[in-house]
């Protein structure tokens, strides 16, 4: 079976992309069309993903903005990333639900996200420790996405305090580069808002791809996210939007405006791939 | 509108017990005549607490023991909080799903617990610090569980790394202390597995609610958790037990052995609580 970080190598790839949309599509926000329609939500994605498969490195969906709907809203979910297996198997999918809890209760999240849901990888908040995280370590074909310097304004509350003269993001990544070598599923989420911290981790973790939402409405910058975290080969960022591609239009042909939007926002990434 | 802690309390005193059942019930450990029911898991957490609702202080409910199930186990966990709610009004439910992310997402993860599932408090990761917890605290109705430190082996990784001089934990409590003299609705989550941590905890908080997952299965010494946490008169700590009471019996009188195990726990509490 390929592994999760195999299957995103190959799609960056055969796609020339590292961009990661995500479909954190409300309800709410969705054209006005498609409110009253059955499974709005569920449409919505669909003509997004049909339009972007061949410009994307992975899409990722954050569960939250499906769990606020209740049973519909998980319906949605579902529906949106079985659509993406059967029609764009080759794309991986990312769940961002941030999960974290003691041992025996981890074995039911994993079962969750990797096995209720079918998702390739997803993100995990380390507070709890390693007991937390081997029952996603250990599904060796999954991908396993550690918070570790996340993109918000309070995130220097308790990630940034010293720890032995460094921050504890810093114990984070070596934690996790470690649980990397052992494991060989690991990656990070880096705030694209953080170039300093970010250049820090990449000297911890030479070789571990970083999840790098906070590109956009965010604020982060692009060309300072990309020459602190890319990899020597050029690779090893997965950069996140959501707002600005998915919300680009508005009317019937909001997919199509969805597309221009991801395709500036590959191509900028790319301009700072070249040698 | 009553808020969180006022409903805990009056439950406190109307039922004597700071006893938590949590109705972690997952399908494939239910009796084996409930296993082939539609909405066994159901049936089961109704017959639970139909039993022992005038024994406990609050039930709670793991999301992750649901979530495995994917659609049906959403909807067995909003059967059963409805089902608590419209029965047995009094009691507070407390939903177990440590979420945490940035703000904006945040929002999302409150209208999921408050909302969506109608819970009447919620556990909280706070690595991503407070823009993660304020749309939870927002809620002054509801109460808001913040991990400080967790019940299990792995929990001192990163809770307890020296910070200043002093564990990390000590510095998310000193934190909460100050969230909660602003919003009044905090509380949080400490082990029963470490009560010298706990005694330094209260220290700093010496009028927050600890709800205390830890005694029975893995291996929390009662005593020990009620002379470290208990608040100066006689409260302050919610004692979490599920696999100990749920899974107490087997076949159809299981209801009957679960009140057996929580009416054993609840009188072993109220011992320490005597002047």
């Amino acid at each position: 079976m390929t592994n999760f970080i195999t299957k995103l190598e190959h799609a960056i790839e055969k796609n020339d992309s590292l961009l990661c949309i995500g479909l954190d599509s409300d309800v709410n926000k969705i054209p006005e069309f498609l409110k009253g329609e059955e499974d709005g939500v569920y449409h919505f994605n669909r003509a997004i993903i049909d339009k972007t498969a061949h410009l994307v490195s992975s899409y990722k969906l954050n569960i939250a903005f499906y769990s606020a709907y209740g049973m519909n809203g998980l319906k949605w979910l579902l529906q949106t990333i079985a659509y993406i297996k059967d029609e764009h198997p080759t794309i991986p999918v990312i769940l961002d639900a941030k999960r974290g809890d003691i041992d025996a209760t981890a074995d039911y999240y994993a079962k969750e996200v990797f096995d209720a849901i079918d998702a390739d990888a997803v993100t995990i908040n380390p507070l709890l420790g390693f007991d937390a995280v081997r029952p996603f370590l250990q599904r060796k074909e999954k991908g396993v996405i550690i918070l570790c310097r996340t993109s918000n304004l309070s995130a220097a509350d308790f990630q940034s305090l010293p720890v032995d003269n460094e921050p504890l993001y810093l114990h984070i990544a070596r934690k996790v580069q470690k649980w990397h070598e052992e494991y060989k599923n690991c990656l990070l989420v880096v705030g694209a808002t953080w170039p300093e911290e970010m250049k820090k981790i990449r000297e911890i973790c030479p070789s571990i791809f970083f999840l790098v939402p906070g590109i956009g409405a965010q604020g982060g910058d692009l060309q300072k996210t990309m020459e602190a975290g890319l990899m020597q080969q050029k690779t090893g960022l997965i950069i996140h939007s959501a707002r600005g591609i998915i919300y680009a239009g508005k009317d019937k042909q909001f997919a199509e405006k969805s597309v221009e939007e991801a395709e500036k926002l590959k191509n900028a990434i790319n301009k700072h791939r070249s040698p």
